[in-house]
């Protein structure tokens, strides 16, 4: 895309301006049907240093309504200091429906620096740009728009531009030692952006513009953009098909094949919640410093005691160090963008533990029950799941996940008990009962996602409750064993180093 | 509060428990009750260096549901790390209603240290102390509850704790350089901890617990806790008295006494227009470059040409370092927080320009006049804006807020205008025309804003608009005639150390 790319011709000046004009006069009036049709849109601007991808970005807002628009610029920071998963930056920083978001350099640019830079080895290189295809393609299965431009100067326009900046006391300062690097580099830098954005034009295509034609590349701008904006308006909110990419999965059993009567006597459970408790303390001051991020869901039956179950979990762990993250009914600004946003925005950082109080699962459960997401919408989410999944442990993220079971006769009887008991009156209300009738078709569907989304990364474990002594034993000595794995993993692959 | 501080004397470790015990299902009991209320709270626990605040909240928390509280702890940056306002880790991390939040290390301890550290000079920490009892009392007047803890240790106890801490492998990385340094000096710290507490004491008062008597300070924390959970909730939700402190007022004129004439042609528009933008364009760099914050406010008439205006001010700017903030009216996670949380969390980092299309003043305009809060509540409003305005100032930004100000012939006008323009018509509702019945109310409100908020710090221009030309010019150079003060002041004050 680069190596043969021929410079422009030069054209008539008053003519660009004036189909730049025209370009934004129609960008402005389909700003409100943009509104109207709640289509969110990303607009991606990557490109050479000094190329002037911020002037770009000062044309194409400068007749839009700041209502309607923003634009970022995420920082790239070194490695070591990066606190999030690599894609954090990028999946917080999505638009709400109806809004468009400016995006000067994005994840093309931090993955390819840092390879250069070999802050990142090449299989974590090729790691992140799975990760982009997953993420763009999620992003338009959501109904996003995505248009991805790259700003191309040859190295002799780079030169010239990178001396005029210098040359000035006023400007001098705006070229960073990262800039002359990447024109010292120039090839490198001009085979790996081409690398990349191969990988990445399958699901989105990449757009080059003659970033050495400064009004003509604007109006390319203006031109792509509003011609995807009446394309999408005119199609309707695209919902991607479900499809599925081969995880390796764990055999998991159905539910109703699930013997639920293990059970511990007070002894027992008393001796070893103490000695559990005194371990994952331990385990948590290494996971800590070592910078391990752990993340643990919970999901289960109403009454199924997932509350006692964390709270065990978190009475020994540093309050500094973790949080229970408590998911209830999307709101009205996190139902505007796409639903893996609101835990994208909750993710811990590396060196903490969080516990999710129900999850990313709800998609697949009451939303799909309740019908409050589209039936293409649950179907492409045990996929997108796992890919977000993937993500976290490509992070060096433990991630567990917990089903909290129970038959129906436990249920009532802790239902039974709550109604009847002042105290835990408030934690039974008529949306219980109303799950309960449901509890066939939550069975279905618990066992679909138990199924397609217990993999070797991300497992899940079913945690027999019944007896609630049990089921925290459990849970704690599955999380005890697998913060002492990750951690043997974590000192050999540092000796290895 | 400190220095004739005597240890407790030690108590019987079976009552203890008991007591703890019964607390802590009182706390249970209350969190419901909480909830209900939509009461928030914040613990801030304070302390030594050592003295188990951790392990503290470990014990606070230990029976509360996940969902009803969280904790924090903020860091503290070094000076000049610091992007934003002294009170921004804090303001922003408030809790909403119905919610605890457990804040290990406050306000408190970033003053301090960075007095004794020097990284911040005494009036600068006299500042800080008088945002701090601002700060307070804005969330008292909110209806938050705010208890105030200090863990004290002596400096043997100190000793011990960071020697045993020392000693063990696993637990020596968490001594940092700054615990033994504060150990070393220990009495500066007692000092300056002791004058702190004094000069926040009024307004919510301090609680010192004995940090060597874990047991004892947990059944403390835990009394204190649940006995002002129990007050307030008798007492029902706060609400503050409005109060004026005397900020140095700017006189304004009487919106019906501003001369509405004035006009420019054509050519002298657009010569000034690009002068101006050109210089704002420069300046935009420097400010960008010495980081500079710089909050521009806009209100105004609908259709008094506000966005207009903001357009051609934002066109010059660079747009990776200015951001415009729309308020739109607040979603429900901002209806449920303290009313200027809203505002904190979109503050720009110093350097960049950050243009508010709508602000905080809502409160005592539209929100006043539709009854969306009480009477109190918008009375006491103008002084709370006014510090908070302050507390923007005193952190280095430049402040600056516009009333964009026409009449009722020339509005009548515009409506009808876009009424009639296909392409103009989303921007008119019903909503304007109902606004446009309660002219004369809201010029009693806008009157009596401007008269009571146009600090010397934070200063409101009248911008005559019925002619949009000279009112986009005029906006401009108020704009560029402020950076270029704030820029001379900045190197002046550069230039005395």
């Amino acid at each position: 895309m680069l190596k043969d790319f021929t410079k422009r011709k030069a054209e008539d000046k008053g003519e660009l301006s004036a189909e730049i004009k025209a370009l934004r006069e129609k960008l402005m009036g389909q700003q409100q049907l943009v509104r109207d049709a709640k289509l969110p849109i990303i607009v991606l601007i990557e490109g050479w240093a000094a190329a002037g991808k911020g002037s770009l970005i000062k044309e194409l807002i400068s007749e839009i309504d700041p209502r309607f628009y923003s634009v970022v610029s995420p920082a790239i920071l070194p490695e070591r200091e990066c606190r999030y998963p690599f894609l954090y930056p990028y999946a917080t920083a999505i638009p709400e429906n109806g809004k468009i978001l400016f995006m000067d350099s994005g994840w093309m640019e931090a993955a390819v620096r840092k390879e250069l830079h070999r802050e990142i080895t090449r299989d974590e290189y090729k790691r992140r740009v799975r990760q982009v295809n997953e993420f763009e393609r999620q992003l338009r299965d959501g109904g996003y728009l995505v248009l991805k431009l790259f700003l191309h100067i040859d190295r002799d326009e780079q030169f010239e531009r990178l001396q005029a900046l210098t040359g000035s006391a006023e400007t001098s300062w705006r070229v960073t030692e990262e800039d002359l690097w990447q024109h010292r580099e120039y090839k490198r830098f001009r085979d790996a952006y081409e690398s990349f954005m191969e990988a990445t034009d399958a699901t989105l295509p990449w757009h080059v513009l003659d970033g050495s034609r400064r009004k003509a590349a604007v109006r390319d701008a203006l031109s792509l953009l509003t011609a995807q904006i009446d394309r999408a308006l005119a199609a309707g909110r695209y919902v991607g098909e479900p499809f599925d990419e081969n995880f390796p999965l764990l055999e998991m059993p159905k539910l109703a094949d699930v013997d639920l009567s293990p059970s511990l006597d007070d002894d027992t459970y008393r001796k070893e919640l103490k000695k559990l408790q005194g371990r994952l303390s331990e385990l948590h001051n290494l996971i800590y410093r070592e910078k391990i991020p752990v993340i643990l869901c919970f999901e289960g039956w109403d009454a199924a005691g997932k509350g006692g179950n964390i709270r065990r979990l978190a009475y020994p762990l540093d309050p500094r160090g973790f949080d229970v993250r408590p998911i209830a009914s999307p709101e009205p600004h996190e139902l505007a963008r796409q639903y893996l946003w609101r835990f994208w925005t909750r993710l811990p950082r590396s060196g903490h533990i969080c516990i999710f109080d129900r999850t990313w699962y709800g998609r697949v459960m009451v939303e799909r029950l309740e019908g409050f997401c589209t039936e293409l919408d649950w179907k492409r989410a045990y996929n997108e799941i796992n890919e977000f999944e993937r993500q976290l442990t490509d992070w060096g993220a433990v991630v567990l996940k917990f089903w909290i079971h129970i038959d129906q006769d436990t249920q009532l009887a802790r239902f039974t008990d709550r109604q009847n008991t002042p105290e835990k009156q408030w934690k039974i209300t008529d949306e219980d009962w109303r799950n309960r009738e449901k509890w066939a078709q939550y069975e279905v569907a618990v066992d679909e996602m138990l199924a397609r989304t217990s993999t070797e990364n991300a497992p899940w474990f079913i945690i027999e409750s019944n007896d609630k002594k049990y089921a925290r034993i459990r849970t704690l000595r599955i999380v005890v064993k697998a913060l002492e794995e990750a951690l043997e993993n974590h000192f050999a692959r540092s000796m290895e180093r």
